[in-house]
């Protein structure tokens, strides 16, 4: 799977000079939806079938700082999928010097809009296989 | 019309060491809602009524910037509304020292939820004339 | 210790309708840093003496979603310090309802501005001391 | 001179399900930097000659929204430049559909890092001739 690469921007830093903490939260959704298109699963079909998948945790660790700039590049891999919910962990690298900067997780289910849980073996079960295959490329 | 009153928060601030200018357009919006509020039109009975009211223009001038930590007072006032557009002016001072660091204006409308313009007379009459009571007020 | 109250802004939505996860990472910074200040640490006080206080990590549980307009309260605590690094607890609520919608934890250093760790004991005892007061109010 | 392209995140996304009005003021940005980088005018360059580049005023006209997953195009100019202060134009563009998004200016100013004007002819001759240059070859 092709790493998610992009520059960091100047609104994206604050005062200390370095990117805001809470932007890598956003860099993880950017890959995730990346990693997601990539794998053939564009979340805007995800919609179209009337799922959301909401975000159930997030963890991050700051190692070093990313400064405007800067590109960065980021691994993600799903690392759990049991038909209900799935996790994934991310690395975010400094493209140029390869120094890890931010490591991550985040989890994540497959809702109705009403925000009900929903079984994806048995409601989208060929969603629930290409997931499925992925993972096992993944893991 | 109470102004309304914010803390700047760290994380809007950028490498410059004072908010990064695209957030005064946040904060023009919330001022606006606000005040939208403050005269009875809270913006969520707006969407109730299957309306929308996005956003035509914007236009901010800067004069001296706002930094972490200081508290800003924003005069809104509705300089325009025809029936279809509706324009706002906004004044963002310091509350301390009563300096005045930005000053804007922005057009809206309200629309259907497919972007087709409403004549807010005819469709909704009550809305209207709250809206030219507001407004004969403010001028 | 008093509760961090605000108001969900309409730009923190997105297109799910409720608040964007990456948020919440930036209410519990609002709320530390009131914290802080409410304890007699003000965040610019401490980097007038030339401290930065990076994140280390971050930890965010989504429960339920906020929305637009809704008055989030936040719980602050902090549950570690041993003079070089501390941790904090967040837990937010919809102040209307009660709800608890998001937990959280973050890790915290003092760093001189090149990014070295700081003994706040020996360097600045007076910080150290007064830091450990509310800590012990606080476990 | 190249366009800057970039596609939408979900994040800038509000309620509505387009992108909110506020981040295109920041893809301005983003289209300003990418600008002078390809100018050969790299901002961190600038930042180092202890110089720094406040915006004085933006303007943005809301035509159509963008939504997630879009690729947006920016076409970028400066349109004026006196040694003092100079300003810019943008017109993005959704690069599918090449249907007219938004269109915008800003102005600029260079300052030292006390927030004084610089008069780059005297203070920076060579920068002064390169925009210059730069700016005969746009207008």
């Amino acid at each position: 799977m092709k790493n998610y690469v992009r520059k960091i921007n100047y609104y994206e830093t604050d005062q200390m000079h370095i990117v805001h903490h809470s932007n890598y939260i956003r860099y993880f959704e950017e890959a995730r939806l990346f990693w997601m298109e990539e794998s053939g699963l564009a979340y805007d079909k995800v919609e179209e079938m009337q799922l959301i998948i909401p975000v159930l945790f997030v963890n991050a660790k700051y190692l070093k700082p990313a400064r405007y700039g800067d590109i960065i590049e980021i691994k993600t891999k799903i690392t759990k999928f049991d038909g209900l919910k799935f996790e994934y962990s991310y690395e975010i690298y400094n493209q140029e010097t390869h120094e890890l900067l931010v490591t991550g997780t985040s989890g994540h289910a497959f809702l109705t809009p009403d925000m009900k849980p929903v079984r994806l073996k048995r409601a989208y079960p060929e969603l629930f296989e290409s997931i499925n295959k992925i993972v096992d490329e993944c893991i």
